[in-house]
Formats: structure tokens, sequence, C-alpha cells
């Protein structure tokens, strides 16, 4: 998941919520229509969910071997494109409609070696992980006096001090919206005065010494080096500064952008029954970060979107509209497979009914985010009563796009669904070597397998399609 | 702290628990005088913990003052040797009397680069640590192909396989005191097929790709390189290996031994008012692992008892008898400094009143564990009594000793006193990286302090001694 979250609990200031249940006033046929998917659900519930069901586990199983084989997949990796052709090999033998990659031109990032070392006052190992973008150091690296600052605030007053120094940011954790800014800006904010490079306390809530990576931007501001360290290391910095210590660190960093890649988005349907041009979208992005095994973010949303399609193939049940599954390539650096995918399809808009994603945890599912038109939030509402053998009927709905990838269309009018999970300690793995499957619980998997299957299919199938948003209006 | 632990709330096989509070039939005039001890209480809380205590948060702010300059204290290094010179100086100005260093011999383990790499099937950097006492590798490493289990029996049940192999052990963690044993006795036990060397999965219950170090003992066996893994790598790799994929590691470490150094006791008393040469000893150890800051192991459980006491100094507090704080060197290879400390003080154990130690976490404080006979009990129940302005009034009785160095005193009678406090997550950072100032709270560590002065103070004061258990009776 990219820079832009919505994880309401925490107090993001970028997500607002409309309390539920909202007051509604839709058709009693639309209602009765609506409960009508019930036995469809217990046939999923039984496929997927129930013990001995044919498909249990297999979400679970079928992403360990996946990530345990490929392991990361960085955008403009030979090894993301390997993964992507088993992908496309594993749609196939699922007896999947119109399965293909769709090609997307994306940046290619190389970490290479890199580390940071405080030699005064004394020598220490820095644990630390280059941000995504970053340029590198000199050969040799750099070693520089450091001022340590915990605010862009601080950050301005102290300007006169900051040129041919490191610039160390022990920025407060408050939510991921919030605080991911010191991320994705402080190169550019510190460059501005002359720094040389700068670190930056990873943004995450806990920490066992754990750097987390992501994405950064210059914006107009001339490139130096940019890392994060970890939470305990910026503390430390801090305490030391604040005690008048004259502090030193080395860093070296290899890292480079190459030549753009060619990669592809996944693409795998179910085609309508009456209405094929019509498309319910459900997905997740394919390609991480190039630590841990990329299990949570965002292998488990990936494979659940799949999944589900493979489900309903598997139950033999072939919906009004299609259903499409798309797998983005290149989230993590700014929806570059997204980007492509809405370029090649703007003139598809219309015919879009729904956007669907999951990248923000597959945890035990609670429900789903919605954002769109008070109709559309009235429809879902009465769609998510119909999870409750999977016990996720909380409706959230926000005022903002919901998801990563998916707010390119929805600030385009679509309507916009995201899994509702128990992601509670979601930044605790995010972006970290701890992003593994160790973090992944099979029946949770299912239980999100289960909901994208309920959901696509009631989507793609009622009479009644979700209204869109006009541009203009939300809300 | 080293192998053996009493953390009962999570089953551990080694901890009894005797239900508490105790049909107690104490004279009431010693019930009285115990409470009489509540105005002194209150001049410790005044001083320790309330707002603008004179003393308030400064066990904190020294002890992360401390970790800061010296970071981690491994025996046998120049920077542990440091580290006490700065403690004796710290101690003197603190106007404690009889403050000193008692040598002791201990073992100098170090550690040198090091590194694990699956190279087959696919290539991967796995996280780790050497684990204490480990031989090296040859300079070039060694690379075997793997064997995983995931446990004792199961390695019995594959012994013919083992032989020129590195074996992975892949346990589930129970509780630490029931885990541990794969730590300490993987290599030993691997060695006896051939193996050539083992690879631990790390002893905790929760991992953010987080390896612990520990000690380990070969026993008679032949030594052969042992390191830990991740949970998460662990997990991995007995996955790989159930999909009868072949997997190969390659493993460097230059670990060795060098000749044992001499390390020291750190000592410092307030003497007895009447009973100089009875003693009242409250404890920590002065060393850690090689990682992290050896703040929580035990940086924290060292500063409280030290600090407990300065704030009797800073009261004007002399009590009947001596109370001594001793921080132990070499814990953590085996007791070195206590077992030095035993054998030079053997004559005194009779007026040894009672060892308390401090080795498992400096959380919040919610009592005492106790390891005596049952009138001993019986008094420091009422002594916990008294802790109620802490809020730590729990006193939980223990059929094995308590805590970790002062086993030693306790195997020969003398009462045992161990700080109960929300250690809950202790092994989460045990030793790890993440054992930093980060874990410490500054009200949790002044009431440990005040925990301390006021438990040392009463049981070197009132006219009771402890009971001692003869050898062969205990509870």
């Amino acid at each position: 998941m990219t820079g832009k979250v919505h994880q309401c609990y925490k107090n993001s200031k970028k997500c607002y919520l409309i309390s539920v249940p909202l007051k509604c006033n839709l058709p009693s046929k639309l209602v009765k229509e609506i409960r009508s998917y019930h036995s469809v659900v217990q046939l999923i519930k039984e496929a997927v969910v129930d013990n001995n069901g044919p498909l249990k586990n297999t979400t679970w199983t079928e992403l360990a071997n996946f990530v345990d084989d490929y392991g990361s997949r960085l955008a403009g990796t030979k090894n993301l494109e390997n993964a992507i052709d088993f992908l496309l090999k594993r749609l196939k033998s699922a007896k999947l409609d119109n399965v293909h990659g769709e090609e997307a031109t994306v940046p290619r990032w190389v970490r290479g070696h890199e580390s940071a070392t405080l030699i005064a006052p004394r020598r220490k190992q820095l644990s630390m992980l280059g941000l995504g973008n970053s340029v590198g150091t000199p050969k040799k690296g750099i070693t520089a006096f450091v001022v340590v600052v915990s605010s862009f605030e601080e950050l301005k007053k102290k300007a006169s001090e900051v040129s041919g120094k490191i610039v160390v940011f022990n920025e407060n954790y408050i939510s991921y919206g919030e605080t991911v800014p010191y991320r994705s800006r402080s190169a550019a904010e510190a460059s501005k005065y002359g720094a040389v490079a700068t670190l930056i306390r990873s943004v995450g809530p806990f920490s066992l010494n754990t750097p987390h990576t992501g994405q950064q931007d210059y914006g107009d501001a001339k490139p130096i080096p940019t890392a994060c360290i970890t939470i305990e290391d910026a503390e430390m910095l801090q305490r030391l500064y604040n005690r008048g210590k004259i502090l030193k660190i080395h860093l070296r960093m290899n890292a480079h952008l190459e030549e753009p890649a060619i990669s592809r988005n996944v693409v795998a349907e179910i085609s309508g029954r009456t209405e094929p041009e019509k498309v319910v979208l459900v997905s997740g992005h394919i390609d991480s970060w190039d630590v841990g095994q990329g299990a949570m973010d965002d292998g488990g949303g990936a494979f659940i979107s799949w999944k589900s399609l493979e489900v309903l193939r598997h139950l033999g049940l072939r919906p009004r509209r299609t259903i499409r599954a798309v797998l983005w390539t290149a989230e993590e650096e700014g929806y570059f497979g997204a980007q492509s995918y809405l370029k090649a399809h703007q003139n598809e808009i219309d015919n879009l009914n729904a956007v669907i994603e999951s990248d923000e945890g597959t945890f035990t599912p609670t429900g789903l985010m919605f954002h769109g038109t008070k109709r559309a939030a009235c429809i879902m509402q009465e769609i998510v009563k119909q999870l409750k053998p999977f016990n996720a009927t909380i409706l959230e709905v926000s005022k903002d796009p919901v998801d990563s990838d998916i707010e390119l269309f929805q600030n385009k009018g679509v309507p916009g669904i995201s899994l509702r999970n128990d992601n509670e300690r979601y930044f605790w793995f995010h972006h970290t070597q701890a992003d593994t499957m160790t973090v992944e619980d099979p029946l949770a998997l299912d239980l999100g397998t289960a909901v994208f299957s309920a959901v696509t299919f009631i989507l793609a199938d009622i009479s009644a399609e979700l209204p869109k948003a006009s541009k203009m209006y939300y809300m």
C-alpha cells in the first residue's frame, strides 16, 4: 500500500465516516432481490469456510507457496515478472475467462548495498532501509554531523544549522496518514536548506528495531540520499542530541534508478451472462517492496481477489455482468499499473459498476469500507447484511476514496469498496522484513475470499447497478 | 536473564504457585511493627513517585544516559569494564558506603562477523544471531543441505538423515522455560548425529523478523556452529521442506572464545545501624548480550537496585542491618559474577537475610515473587501490603527459586525475592536488538525503584529476620 491510507480508527485526518446504519428508502423489491442471494452466500461458505469445504485453506496455502517461491516482488525486477508468469498460468488452470497480462511501464529503483553507522559519540550500526526513489551516496559514502528534529516546523527553525549536515527526523507517530509525510517529503524539505542526507524515524506505531521502507518524492528539490532508521535508534539519537553530544553518521547507499521497465497488470474474468461489457472490478496489487515476502502488502489482497473468481467458477456461478480480477503492478511506487489500466480502458469507465480492492490487510474481515453516493451506500448496506455467515456486516462509508489503486477510478465517480478487517497491527509489519506469511491466517484468508466472492457476485448479478457519482458530486 | 525463568502465567513447567493469601498466624506485635513502616513508604513515594519528587524520573534518565553512552555490555569486553568504572564513580557520588568492585573471572566470547544465506531453492539472506559460546565456521563458511525438524523427538527419528547437514529447529513456542532447551541444547543434540551446524527458531512468542540470541551449551558433544534465525524464516524453511524442496544454506560465523577475562561485580552499601554484619542483598546484572542496549535485560533491574539505596540515603534512612546492592557481572553466560561472589562470601551466608533481584523486566510493578519457608512468606505477605501506594501488593510464592543470579543463594536456604511486573511482552524484546530504552517507561522505573527501596528497608530494619530454609526443607 502506498502513501494515502484510510485507517479511521487511528484518527487519520484523511478519513471521515458517516455513521451507519444510514436512513435508506430502497424499493422493497430491490431489498428482496438482495436477500435472495442468501443461498449463493451459503454455497460460498460451504465451499470456502466450512470444514471440509473443497477450497478451504487454499488461499493461505497457495499464497504461502507463491511468496515462499518468489519472495518479495519489486517493480522492475525479473522476479516480479516471473511471479506474474506463474500467476497467469495459474489463472488459466482455474479456467477463468480472458486471462492475460496488460503491459505497464514501471520505474526500476535499485536499492543496492546500504548501511548507516553512528561514528560519534560512539560507534553503532543503525538498522536502516533506503527509501524508494532515493539517490545513492558517493561510493565512499557520506560522513557528516547530525541535526535531529522532531517536525518540519523544527526543521524550519533550525534551517541555518542544516547545511552540510545529515538531518535525522524523529517525528512522533500519530496515524499513518498523518505521519507518512515525514517519509515522503523529508528529503525534499531538508534538501532546500542544504542538508546532505536525511534519516527518517520509521513510520509505524511499534517496533522491534524494525525499519520500514516506502516511497518518497523529491518534488523540485535537489535529490539527496534518504533512508529510514528504527524508532529505537531515532529516539536514542534524539536523546544524545538533546544532551549536547556531537553526533556524526557515516551513510552509504548504492541506490539508483535504472531505465523504466515493462511490467504487467494481471487480468482474469468471469464473463457476464447477459451484459458482459459491464464490469465489477476486484483487485489487489501483485508487486511489493523488496523486503519480507510481500505476503500482507499485498499478496493477501491479490490472492483473495483472484481466488474469489475461482470460487465462483468452482460453484458454476456466472453473473449477469462481468467480474474482472485485476492484480495491479507497481502500486508501491505510485499506482503505475492502475494508471496504465485507466488510460487503456478510459472509454469503459461508464461500464465500470464498482471497483473493489483489498490493500489494507487480510486479517479477519469485519465488513466493507465504501465510497460513493448515498443511494449506492444504501444498496451496499443491504448487501453487507448478506455477509452475516462471515461475521462481516459492518459498512463504513467514507467521504474520501477508499483503498489505494482504485482511488483513480473513484475520482471518476465509480463506487469504491475496500475490505474492512481487524488490521490494528497492519502498520507493525507494513513495508518491513516482517511482512511474511507468519502474519497471515488461513481462516482469515478464507473469510476474505468468501466476502469478495459474495460481494462481487451480488454486485455483478443484481438488476440494479450501483449508481455512480457525477464528478462534481460526492455524497 | 539466562536460561531458567519463572513466568508462571505462561504455564512454565518450572513454576508452581501457592495460592495467596496464605493462612498465616503472625504475632500481632510483628504485624503492627510491619504496618508502622507506612510512614517510610510514604516518604519514599514523595521522593520518587509523586510529581516534583526530587528523585522522580531519575532512574529512567540515568539509565538512558548510561545505555546511550555505553550500549550493550558483553562479558569480557573493555566496554563493560568502562561501564563498571562509570557506575563505581556514580555510586561514590551518591555517598553510598563501601563502594567497590569485586573481581570475577568471566568468559570472553566474541561474535565476529556472521551471516546465513539460503541459497536453494532461492537466494535469501536470513536474519540471524550466533548463540553464546558457539564456535565459528571455517573462514569460507559451511554450505550444506538442510533437514528441518520441529522437536528433539523428530530429530531422533530423522537421525540417519542428519549427518553432514545443517539442522533447522522450528520448535513451537510454549513458554520460555519450556522452549529454551531448543536454544541451549540443539547443537549438542544434533552434533551427536553428525550435523555440521544448527539454526534455531528464536525463542520468543512474537517476532518482527527478530532474532534472539542467548547462551548454549555443548555438554560433551563435539562443538558445531549454532545460531538463531527468526520465527518467520524458520516457518518458511519448514514449509519449503514439507513441500519436498531441496534446501541449502551457506553459514559463516567468526565466533570464538578468547582467554577468560577479569570483570567485576559492583558493590555498594548502606551499612546497618546496629547489626552491620547482617545483610539484605538487592541486585540486578550489569552485563548484557551484545545486541540492543541491554536496557531491559538487565539495565533496568540493575538501576532500580542501586537507585533504591540512593533513595534511602537521600531520605537519611539507615536500617538496623546492612543493605547491599550488588550488580552482577556475566550473568548471561551462566551467573559467573554471582558464582564468584558466593565463593568469596560463603562464610557470610548465615548473615544473609534475603536476596532480591530484578531480572525479569522493569515494567509496571505489580508486587513480588517469593521463594522461602511458609513463615517467611507470611512475613512477606504482610510487607507487600505496605506497597499499596505503589499498587504493587501481589505476592506470588514459588516452590522453585525465583529470578536468576540469586538462585545460587536460595539453593542454600536464603529467602529469595523478585520484582513481579507487567512483563507480558518481556520475551518480545529479550536478547534482541530491540532491548533498548524504548521499552522502558519513566513511571514504571520510578515505581520499581520505590518498591525496592521500601522492601529492602523494611527487611533490613524489622526486628524479625526472615527465617531461612534448611537445605533439605523447602516450603
